[in-house]
């Protein structure tokens, strides 16, 4: 029949969905155990390098900043002051990228919630940025600040998701010039997790970074340099343009010594040619360039290399995500991270319409091409759904699972004698069961992942219980989560003084 | 808003569901360009190698099979006649075990349809067993006749499904001692691909072998000897014991040369202990003690290590599949398979009772181990649904979807001047794009894999046209390659054979 016919598929075990979640925590620190995937060899990484040192040395990258520009000048780049081009040699580049650290810690208001972005550690974030949001009750919609504050807690519940991204979804009927206040008091109330600032110009970077440091209970933001709270995501516009916004924040980020990712975002055919050889060299060009302006600015500032290189449907335009050729991104660009010792932040994604099958096949097509790629930082890595433009309740549910299943396949599998378990094997006769036995007994409660959503139930009973599908019995557990949600304590002068801030901020801005 | 603002997401692209389906021929031959995962060092691969030799010299196997134990006993073993127990010491294991070879083909009625099994190969079979089939359309019933016929030109339509695994599912109605005739007439009628033999008993795996031989118009089953066309699957009632009819199916295997994968299925906690490293002792001295007693009976026998360790549900019994366990299982498999150089086969599973988000993260998770530990044989890839009691349909459709993006995932990157692309980086203005490129214009049509099921239309285009899930747009696509199903030409003289063997049997067996 098959070769299940042994094992019992019975109905006697415990109901699995909303009664058992969230999960007591157990992944607040993550780190793997194989060691990253090499899918180029040493010559093939060098030619990528020497194609993107090419690039920078005789084409280089628009930086629209004059204030950029001069801090790179002064550093020996030359500067077409008319189109405010940039080219560097290698050495310089080699000599500033150098300067950044191999490893560094960000620390949130709470330090026993401090994550470690460089070796191999993993580090989850909520997804970022969304103007749309959905959940299977109140259907989709445009995203606002009840949702913003729902998926802070969320996150906050979750044990997987150790960070928070940057305006996981944007709080769309609140002014555009003064939202980023709100979402950073509320990262700060609603959660003791780090979190990334908004880094569209100075004020907005400046503000992220001011607001953790009062959270911190520190006198200023200049108390945070050396002991970074907050990160950022600077994006390119690709091909080989940083714009003057962006330019500034990361400015402003490194002259505060706060983390800085900076992340090509390049579609292939779209962004960069369709080959992945010249997608990559491009993003470690523009990459590269970014992480060398902050050590420009201040030598040390944490960088991480920042990858995003998936494909265009070749047909529509389409951005696509999870693809195969994301996936082979995903690890090539950790070889490329590793070369320049640098951390590296990848991201786990999909073009999904829906928290459906595909949504999952292409989420973990790009989350294990991260894994083994040995990203340090998985950027986007809870709820997101339409190829980034929908931040997903369900989705959330979905991704935190498969971040757990992914971490437990991480730890450790120890050879030992008692592992070895010779004896327990002479114990049970031929055809036997080790289901009473005391080296099962003794292991039992943690000797698997206990998944918060995966049911195992068999189909008699599971057909009797509503025969609910996973993406069902995941609106059960993010209702649940968010009606057991506890909001951390935080000392009354800090919230004082964020509400403060924000306060007068706004009054400055909107004046 | 996000990173993805500068992409197309378009309603222009061309429907991306059954209009599409199935793909042309491309994943004929697949091989792994990645180095397989190491998970043990290997002093802890010969410390899980030294614990199966202890098991197989101081406990031995349960062989319920005189006439096997024979076999054994002349070649040096020691046989306890009053418990069939059977202990080899490890020298007599290697040395039979290195009978086999490291790699073989299987050759059915269509040789361009041959599989090879070893080295970075990597074939993909229809599920096998279920006593269940589902569809989205009919729901789930018992499975009969009328479904496996469709299962096989469903798996003989797809290109990504290499091989027809042993009764795809079970034909409930027909007499279950003739069945298997049944079953093997329509492999060979519908569908040229090699397929699996039923191995209970002498009697049924013989009459696969001859059918095919009849299918190949070769002269008797003896002819087959040497250039195989089938092979099965022997199960192993774990702990350590062998069943009577399975040491038969496997011992006429051999002598005809067929291919045997010997997989102990292993859930840990049930048959064997919960850690992995013990669970992988057994599974290890149980499938070469099989694959020492294939090469006892015929030196060469082509054999695969077959691995299927998986873990039950702790707190109620149940049978789980892709978990985390199960994905480590199946790399560290890998490792110990290479380590005999034997073909390895290895299991993509799931415990799901719907084709869904769950059946998708448990297989991606079962999959991507078989892959990283170099799997040369996925069995039961294309179906499986609910821990393997039910074929469905529409996870066919997922699974053949998910297979191929792993396939075009394993395609090779070469790194070239033309790949590198600098020229074309050179042409793009900053901030501008790649699409009318000369370099892009050269290679989109086939730079990136065009998937047969992901809908990578933007929400509102996909939303009007009714905002299917990926499940089920793909029930248009079982439905639109059977309604397209081309029945493969057979020679009508080896069709008569086949034909005239099934009722010459048939007469036999009901007599």
């Amino acid at each position: 029949m098959g070769e299940q016919g042994r094992a019992r598929r019975g109905g006697r075990r415990r109901r699995q969905d909303a009664d058992t979640a969230p999960a007591a925590p157990r992944w607040g620190r993550v780190r793997r155990t194989l060691a990253p995937t090499v899918m180029f060899d040493a010559d093939e990484v060098e030619a990528i390098h020497d194609t993107s040192m090419r690039i920078l040395e005789e084409l280089g990258i628009e930086l629209m900043s004059e204030r950029a520009c001069d801090v790179l000048a002064a550093t020996g780049a030359t500067v077409d002051r008319d189109s405010l081009t940039v080219r560097m040699d290698r050495g310089l580049v080699a000599d500033l990228v150098a300067k950044a650290p191999d490893t560094f810690a960000l620390t949130p208001r709470n330090p026993e919630r401090r994550v470690h972005l460089g070796g191999t550690d993993m580090v989850a974030t909520l997804v970022a940025g969304p103007p749309a949001v959905h959940d299977a009750v109140n259907g989709r919609r445009t995203s606002n600040m009840a949702d913003y504050e729902n998926f802070i807690r969320l996150a906050h519940s979750f044990d997987a998701i150790h960070m928070i991204g940057n305006q996981v979804a944007a709080p769309m009927e609140l002014p555009a010039e003064t939202r980023h206040l709100d979402c950073y008091r509320a990262n700060l109330t609603l959660s003791d997790r780090a979190y990334h600032c908004t880094a569209i110009g100075r004020d907005r970077a400046l503000d992220g970074i001011a607001m953790m440091a009062l959270a911190r209970g520190l006198d200023g933001a200049e108390a945070m340099i050396g002991d970074p709270g907050v990160t950022t995501i600077i994006s390119v516009n690709s091909p080989r343009r940083f714009d003057g916004e962006m330019a500034e924040g990361l400015m402003t980020m490194a002259e505060y010594g706060q983390g800085i990712a900076v992340t090509p975002f390049t579609l292939m055919g779209a962004m960069t040619p369709v080959t992945l050889p010249a997608a990559l060299a491009q993003q470690n060009a523009e990459a590269l360039f970014g992480i060398a302006l902050a050590q420009a600015v201040r030598p040390g500032t944490p960088c991480l290399y920042g990858a995003f290189t998936s494909n265009v449907d070749m047909k529509s335009g389409a951005p696509a995500f999870g693809t195969p050729e994301n996936a082979r991104a995903n690890i090539a660009s950790g070889q490329l991270a590793r070369r320049y010792a640098l951390p590296y932040r990848a991201t786990p994604s999909n073009a999904s319409n829906a928290a459906d099958a595909q949504a999952v096949w292409e989420t973990e097509m790009s989350l294990w091409g991260c894994m083994l790629g040995g990203a340090n930082m998985l950027y986007h890595a809870a709820g997101w759904l339409e190829g980034g433009l929908c931040a997903s309740y369900e989705k959330l549910v979905l991704d935190v699972e498969m971040l757990q299943h992914l971490y437990a396949f991480c730890e450790p599998t120890p050879v030992t004698a008692e592992t070895l378990g010779f004896d327990a094997i002479a114990r049970v006769p031929t055809g036997g069961h080790f289901f009473g036995d005391a080296h099962t007994m003794e292991r039992y409660t943690d000797a698997f992942y206990t998944p918060m959503l995966s049911d195992w139930r068999n189909h008699e009973t599971w057909a009797a219980d509503g025969a609910l599908t996973a993406t069902q019995r995941a609106t059960a557990i993010w209702q649940k989560t968010l009606a057991e949600y506890d909001q951390p304590p935080m000392d009354p002068a800090a919230a004082e003084a964020v509400d403060a801030y924000v306060a007068r901020r706004k009054g400055e801005i909107t004046g």
